[in-house]
């Protein structure tokens, strides 16, 4: 289950896109349209998708899972050169809820994602919300709608009302809280993904030998590896295969230690396949 | 309510669109590739999308419909050269059945559709299946998944079946057939559309004059009015405000009768607004 489930960061994320503008200037202009609150943490912090993921997790694999099950990163440190870089490389960032089953529970996460342009969740711009579910049976399927605003909220509830009143007039027991599979939630190190990494590099010969080096012993696949400029310019832009979350993290670690990398510009997991 | 509920016609126009081709050659691949049946007069003529509009129409608006009730037409007469046109104004044709609540009633149609590039169903491509729904409180929603397959088709009844299990079992009346508004089925010439018509004209001063006449005669307002050419290849295309549907097809008849259009090359409705 992949989900935009805020609306605030969404908006915020789809002007940064946009507009090319950094995240600052858009989140006064959303604060000023009232999209965003004067303490924003709730939502760009990811405390408001992670309640949600939660609801998401427990309604898709029947186990109990809290808000505070979610592993959770915010959107606050995203950057317009982040933005831009995901661009060039045919990728839009969104703030994801994502709840998974995997071979011995669930794994629930929000943070920011690279998700490729061409999949369905990458048109969900401003303040629309969409869940995207992946089953094995079923396929893909996507729910898409308004997340905010008086008169949607107002005819979701109702809706729910309508339904929980005819239920009860009509005899039945209705739908309940279903957790009977009880599964355990594990940690984010456990999760399959894929990590987009930008680095800047020395530009000497053996750079790249060194990098891949790191990759490989973490045991992590290298998917494209671009190189750009060269000098005190010199760039090195990674998209991997997937791997455990621990170990491109830790792969992340060892690259800080590395001498022939200056810095860590950016790490960002990338969800979604590109449509056929 | 907007739908795209057949998935071969989708997959014929998304080629179409996709790679340039004419229509004959892409039915031909469908057929190879086991999408469209050897007689794909069901699908291309529009009549499985008539009995799913009748469906949608009942659910949405508690009123009986049946196919028969369905204006219909299908999308074999689309050829490469109307993609092309619409590519060029930023639409993409799609076979759409469209049920929608008017003062007096309810219209139920399906018809090859120009809709917006950046409209959500534009993005739906091959042989999945959306609906787009615009309600008055709840704003846009679209449902997305695919609309064909032997898994995703078994996963769709087993899930009902299990819905009316869990109803009976909890002694639940369930869903019915909910037909109490009971609204008059209304002729597609009383529905509002926009029309987009691609006419070869005479080259000389005064056509546009003639042209606009023919509109302002049946009250039709213009929206877009591009010439294209000149000579033997001159061209004119025009794309209305909406009207009602008998209008806009008086207006078309007006057009075939003038001395200044040499022919009528293409009419087809538009639905959906870009998305902001």
């Amino acid at each position: 289950v992949l989900g935009i489930v805020n609306g605030t960061t969404n908006f915020i994320l789809t002007k940064m896109d946009e507009q090319g503008a950094d995240y600052a200037e858009v989140l006064a202009e959303a604060q000023a349209l009232g999209y965003a609150e004067a303490d924003p943490t709730a939502d760009v912090e990811g405390f408001d998708a992670a309640a949600k993921a939660a609801i998401l997790a427990e309604l898709a694999f029947h186990t109990r899972v809290t808000a505070d099950d979610v592993h959770r990163e915010g959107m606050s440190s995203v950057t317009a050169s982040d933005i831009e870089a995901a661009r060039a490389m045919g990728f839009v960032i969104k703030l994801l809820a994502v709840a998974e089953r995997v071979d011995d529970g669930v794994i629930v996460r929000v943070h920011p994602t690279m998700v490729p342009r061409t999949h369905p969740l990458a048109s969900v711009r401003e303040a629309f919300n969409a869940v995207f579910i992946e089953a094995d049976a079923a396929g893909q399927m996507m729910f898409y709608g308004r997340g905010a605003g008086g008169a949607p909220t107002a005819s979701a509830v109702l809706g729910d009302l309508v339904a929980v009143a005819r239920n009860l007039t009509s005899g039945g027991r209705g739908p309940r809280e279903s957790v009977y599979a009880d599964l355990p939630v594990l940690p984010v190190g456990d999760a399959m993904t894929r990590y987009y990494i930008n680095l800047e590099v020395a530009d000497r010969p053996g750079v790249l030998a060194s990098i891949a080096q790191a990759f490989a012993a973490e045991g992590v696949s290298i998917q494209v590896v671009r190189q750009d400029g060269h000098g005190d310019d010199a760039g090195l832009v990674v998209r991997t295969h997937r791997a455990t979350d621990g170990a491109l993290s830790r792969t992340v670690e060892r690259l800080r230690t590395l001498d022939t990398v200056k810095s860590v510009l950016g790490v960002m997991r990338v969800e979604g396949e590109a449509t056929p």
